[in-house]
């Protein structure tokens, strides 16, 4: 039943790709049915983060740019944890990727997330397996790392680029302990900027002692992504580590945290948060409310 | 069975708290059969949270202390998300706090949690209704606003004061969208530092539009708590803010997130994460994996 569709995956049919997502988006009848006939891959996907404004956008379609000159197929998927707080700045990054929403070489695809109870959401994991089984030689996974967004893209990607600016020094003292303990690249971008030496330096000394149980030093690359500077030393940095790591053992944990996830979306699928806040308000009128009895009786 | 130990808890014995804690940590037999004997509670539950190095324990400590003199109860559960990158920062606030650990009023626990799977942890809601069963006048969550802990802690908590430093101006714009909106009363701390009030300002220009369905403005408040100035005004503030708070809706809000996660917790038990990285193992030297084939066999 799902062989028509899955032929269509494999030749790289855009019209498949849109209505097998649609498929998982909606947990359409029988979709697992379908995730299930999906044949094996080994597409590398390359997660991009960092916070908003440091031109993650721009990075990408740098990335795009290179991989399209060099006749390769490239899939990106663009996650938006919905936040008041930073709607604006990711429109304005993703106007410039625009310029390849009609390239026959790439696919791009938007999806908006609220920050999911139970962290990593499973649409995102099921949408990133359509796309393996497409004839894309990368897939391009781009999320802002606000709130637990960081965390979730390196449970998906074989590979995490985390993208900083140069002003970001202060934070990394502070705030960004998820993103920076995901990265297997740095990249300090807008490196034109003043102070942008030194925080490499920075970022070099702080990545010593807390990262002594790695294996090898985690590069930082500098680029100016606007003016296409660095990109190609990015590019071939992603491709050496992908080509020399053999890490299996971090694809067996990244598997197992998708199943994970997969798991919990299935068992929790029947739990409705808006009918468990009705369950609770009549449970409370009622009085003599306790939690743990309540929870027993679902 | 659980009569005497519940009983313990009421009169606010400190052996049958820890005991309590105990149970529930190592999920001992029965645990849960305890847990649906405890008493319906009403007890406030304050969340602290900000960046490491903001003061809170300061702040706590200061909240502690008005308490005290009130002769008032006290809990503290200090929640650390273990990370390499601010053990350090976390330790030394602690340090202030430990003054109160033999005083008879005041009860402080530290939880270490890894930033769990699937969010807020089903411990800490646990041992927060062990504290409410208790005789104390407030519970005061402390947790530091990195990765994904400032969204638990607004699940957990009737009331969250999220506290800043002037110099996280730059970082507002950016990466605390989920520090911002899970707050209920901002604390500028070290508000004799330079830009304090520009801060302030900015705050209050930035709570603005973003806000408008709130019903009521987030209040602001200024204090240097090392020097217990702003300190009472804070207190007064969370005293007003919960007495005059009627808010139902939030607090079947609440309830209904801590069922969502222990329910998870509940039906997640069985997986265990190493034994699914060795199956996956197992199951790849097979050849022809499959992710979602896999998950259904689970």
């Amino acid at each position: 039943m799902w062989q028509q569709l899955t032929r269509a995956l494999q030749n790289g049919n855009i019209r498949g790709i849109a209505r097998s997502i649609s498929l998982v988006e909606n947990e359409a009848g029988g979709y697992e049915q379908f995730m299930k006939s999906l044949p094996g891959s080994t597409t590398p996907v390359i997660g991009i983060t960092g916070p908003p404004g440091a031109g993650k956008s721009t990075i990408a379609d740098g990335f795009i740019e290179l991989l399209v000159k060099q006749h390769k197929k490239v899939a990106v998927l663009c996650i938006d944890p919905s936040s008041p707080f930073n709607a604006g700045a990711i429109l304005g990054d993703r106007i410039r990727m625009s310029a390849w929403y009609n390239h026959p070489d790439v696919f791009i695809r938007s999806l908006a997330t609220r920050g999911a109870l139970g962290g990593l959401n499973p649409k995102i994991i099921e949408i990133t397996d359509i796309l393996k089984a497409c004839p894309f030689d990368t897939i391009i996974v781009e999320t802002v790392g606000v709130g637990q967004s960081e965390i979730e893209i390196a449970g998906l990607a074989d590979l995490t680029v985390v993208v900083l600016v140069p002003e970001a020094g202060d934070e990394i003292q502070t705030m960004k302990a998820g993103l920076m303990e995901v990265a297997d690249i740095f990249v300090v971008n807008k490196a034109d900027r003043p102070g942008a030496d030194l925080f490499v330096h920075n970022l070099n000394a702080m990545l010593g002692p807390a990262y002594s149980h790695r294996k090898a030093a985690i590069p930082v690359i500098k680029t100016i992504a606007s003016q296409h500077t660095g990109i190609e030393e990015l590019v071939d940095t992603v491709s050496g580590l992908l080509k020399t790591s053999n890490d299996n053992e971090k694809k067996n944990l990244l598997l197992a945290e998708k199943a994970w996830h997969l798991i919990q979306h299935k068992r929790m699928r029947d739990i409705n948060k808006q009918q468990l806040v009705t369950a609770i308000k009549n449970k409370l009128a009622a009085g003599n409310f306790n939690l743990y009895q309540f929870i027993d009786t679902l």
